[in-house]
């Protein structure tokens, strides 16, 4: 028996665009003599969907998509994730389902049974898990269809469910597990899944079919990663990460256990990768070409740019050099060397003029009061304002160049270098950013070595300093990881060995930022803990602030 | 037997605070010779506590918190919610718990079964529902404990739930029975609340205490409106709305079945209590105090400066007149004469200075273009800069004065009119809107009438009104509560009467404007469904757009 599978870059709502894609790939199958062609979860639809699923003619949508699949499920059996309704009244409307098709007709559905609700995961708020379980017969084979999450309580060891999916298909003695998932990106998932099909494999002595989306869908981004494991628990092959594959695997061969390689896991190079998934899937599903950024000579603008060129093209960037009374001549420098590095056209527009005339036009407003951070927000702003004029009037979309530490305790300005529509490096910590640029820098100087040298500096009054306010990042990232991340409470971190004021300051900080999160852009995930739909908190309250 | 019910106003992670408002309300109650005192669902820690939960160190606390009322709980019982830990390893860590303490002990802890997760709500994303249904005994009584939703699936009928909880405890033969609530307002609550407290004393026969949260936490807004409802299904009382109360009934009075007159549920009464509400706590509980807003000219701005001056004070708000060359006179006046109307400290600003000199700045890059879009929109920008530069100076904070007919389509210039830290009517469509300004006029004109009744422009360029880019409000308000409160689809829509071509395009400009309401501030919410939190909708989608 051959099988196939299709590790596909979806898009939520396009059902038209996923079903020809999706048709496209069960033509090579068929071309290819497979017998059965996998795809991955809710991909009819693309994942997550959010709130589309409370809406019927959505969910109709998914109903048509599924049988225009079933009329090319001639020949060869196609498994399909859709939403598929709940018949009895009583539970939430939907499963999320795997659709065997076959003979030109819906053979059988499975239902998710462990339905992640967590972190970005929202799915008990759409979703009844499944109550039965049952494997599906084809060409001599007993197939057991799994959804994602399902295989990640193995042996019930995941603290979160009561049930375990495969437990229970088990006694119908199933010969290979199908497994249909959307599992995003984040820098150590791709060894995590590894590890856990590795265990899944151990428990049950079967070959295993693990199918993920790839791209990005605005924030959550997929790096595919899918995986072809023998009984013996060796990968016999693993997908490439952020790249569309169908690839047709000969049964017989995977229960033999032939390892392959498995390809780097190295963070830097993850990350970079996802970001350019990222940024191109923003634009590119948004039907959207060009960017535009402020370039500070800074290093989280510099990486900003880079990432975007790569994805994007040089001919598609735009960098707007913002300099004023309070930029050093270096950072000009920096910034005219990194555009002219990467080829990217660039403007310089001093806002200088501009600052004056607030000033002047707010003198009568502020007589008798002194420069303070509203001056500094002011150039922010204007910075800011500048970039989206310069977007409305050409198209570009604006780039937010703030990094995870800044967006966590609040160093940055609402509408000024907040802004923007998408942020890129919002979920990496200033040292990561750091080694990023290294990791750009590695071939060759892209991001001019000043850049990554210099203490980072606002440059928002002379002679400034991140140092000024700020505790430095090496020792701030650690904590805000230890918070963030790791949900570690302030005793807890104090125990490590942190100062108890930094500790109480730095969680103060970011508890009392969260009014300035929830305004800014959606951020690229690439950590365990994003800021955005993954972490969600009050504004008002009085915990630890 | 005498039991009080305490409707307090809580403040989310504030234990402290919490705790000590709580012993006040016990201290009442047992001067009152009560038997019991019974607070509200998560009570300890304010809801919604959102991510908190997911700290070990906020469950401590909350569990502190239930040792110190317990040591209150001698000569009175106290009915208390807060977190819980699941002792088992399988499910969720948590439960959301009411405790029953009595003799200086915790007594008895009953679990929320039915955990909504739909709209604003999250609740399985952290607990465990409850698997075990018991009644309490106190003082020859038995006592069935319920949580806010618990009673919301009378006989089974609600189709999201599969457990009635109130049916497992009957068995068990309850003398009365108590719920402990955090049940947010919208327009329409209140009727539907005591509409499903009948429901469910006509299935039992049972007197019924309800008690509600007050106050709002950010957008969620708590109406109170607690209720004792006698085993006849009339309302023994209604405690108001929107106010703290502590109060003793005497159960065999309650269980006689006397009705108390039921408080008007008129919809823009309650609206504009919420919102005051929403505002008092906004700035109470993030220990603010001033406001500042923009003053048009129009209705919006009009409504939301009248709001905060009854909300905050009108020594507390301040507001700023930005006309440009496109302003027209009567605008300044009706601005003018509103900010007299209400006695708040008023400005002008003119911003025509500043607009040239960006022009002047722009113009060797804006060569060769014609005005459009973008001068409309650097116009808005300067005016929300502006804002922020008086905030950031006198601490006063922006209040955004966006409605929701405007949020929905996009009609609103991102870090411009869309600026500011609270939305106060973001929730109300235009007409609502309007209909809000008659219910502040009604006593007399604050309101200048010629803002009611002047057709809406942005003024943002030569003659401008609303009605150029948008169809009727009336027509858009229509459309658009079909499409976002009752989720309907566009053939659905049509169904009712709509032209076909401005269905599309008002459901395509709602869903592309998605990210920019995702940079928008939280929106005080008075629907069941506002933007926000409660309505997740992806960015880069293909739906209907």
């Amino acid at each position: 028996m051959k099988i196939s599978i299709a590790q596909l870059n979806y898009h939520i709502g396009n059902f038209d665009g996923n079903v020809a894609k999706m048709l496209n790939a069960v033509k090579q199958a068929k071309a290819e003599k497979s017998d059965i062609i996998v795809f991955s979860e809710l991909c009819t639809c693309g994942y997550p969907p959010r709130d589309f699923l409370e809406f019927d003619d959505f969910i109709k949508l998914g109903e048509k998509a599924i049988r225009r699949l079933a009329k090319a499920a001639k020949g060869i059996a196609i498994v399909v994730g859709s939403p598929s309704r709940n018949p009895v009244i009583e539970g939430k409307d939907l499963f999320n389902s795997a659709y065997f098709l076959a003979d030109g007709k819906v053979k059988h559905v499975s239902h998710k049974a462990l339905l992640p609700t967590y972190d970005i995961f929202d799915e008990y708020r759409y979703f009844e898990p499944a109550s039965e379980f049952k494997v599906v017969e084809y060409k001599g084979k007993r197939i057991a269809l799994t959804v994602c999450e399902d295989i990640w309580n193995v042996g019930n060891e995941n603290p979160m469910y009561t049930v375990c999916p495969l437990d229970e298909l088990m006694p119908q003695k199933p010969d290979f597990i199908l497994n249909l998932s959307a599992s995003p990106f984040s820098y150590d998932h791709a060894a995590d899944r590894i590890h856990t099909l590795k265990a899944n494999v151990k428990r049950y002595g079967l070959p295993m079919f693990y199918v993920n989306h790839c791209g990005a869908q605005t924030e959550v981004i997929f790096d595919g990663g899918s995986i072809v494991m023998s009984p013996n628990g060796k990968v016999h092959d693993e997908l490439p990460y952020f790249e569309e594959v169908v690839k047709t695997y000969e049964l017989d061969e995977v229960v033999k256990g032939k390892t392959t390689a498995v390809q780097s896991k190295d963070k830097m190079t993850l990350i970079h990768d996802a970001l350019l998934t990222g940024l191109r899937d923003y634009f590119g599903k948004l039907g959207l070409k060009k960017a535009i950024l402020g370039l500070s000579g800074g290093i989280d603008s510099a990486v900003t740019a880079v990432l975007a060129q790569r994805a994007l093209g040089a001919e598609n960037v735009r960098v707007i050099l913002m300099p004023s009374q309070f930029s050093s001549d270096h950072s000009i420098n920096d910034a005219r060397q990194l555009a002219q590095n990467i080829n990217v056209q660039y403007d310089i527009i001093y806002i200088e003029d501009i600052y004056e005339q607030y000033m002047s036009t707010l003198k009568p407003h502020f007589a008798g009061t002194s420069f303070n951070i509203t001056e500094e927000n002011i150039q922010a702003r204007i910075r800011g304002m500048l970039l989206m004029a310069m977007s409305n009037k050409f198209g570009n979309i604006v780039l937010n160049t703030s990094n995870k530490s800044e967006a966590a305790v609040g160093y940055g300005t609402l509408y000024g270098d907040m802004a923007g529509g998408l942020s890129v490096i919002g979920d990496l910590y200033k040292m990561e950013v750091y080694a990023l640029a290294e990791y750009i820098n590695k071939d060759g100087e892209v991001i001019p070595q000043n850049t990554i040298t210099k203490p980072p500096s606002a440059e928002l009054r002379p002679d400034q300093k991140d140092s000024d306010s700020l505790p430095s990042y090496e020792e701030l990232d650690e904590v805000l990881f230890q918070y963030i991340e790791k949900q570690q409470g302030p005793k807890e971190i104090i125990k490590m060995g942190f100062d108890k004021k930094l500790v109480a300051r730095v969680l103060r900080l970011v508890n009392i930022s969260e009014f300035k999160r929830y305004q800014t852009s959606p951020m690229l995930r690439v950590s365990n803990k994003a800021f955005g739909m993954g972490r969600r908190m009050p504004i008002v309250g009085k915990y630890l602030s």
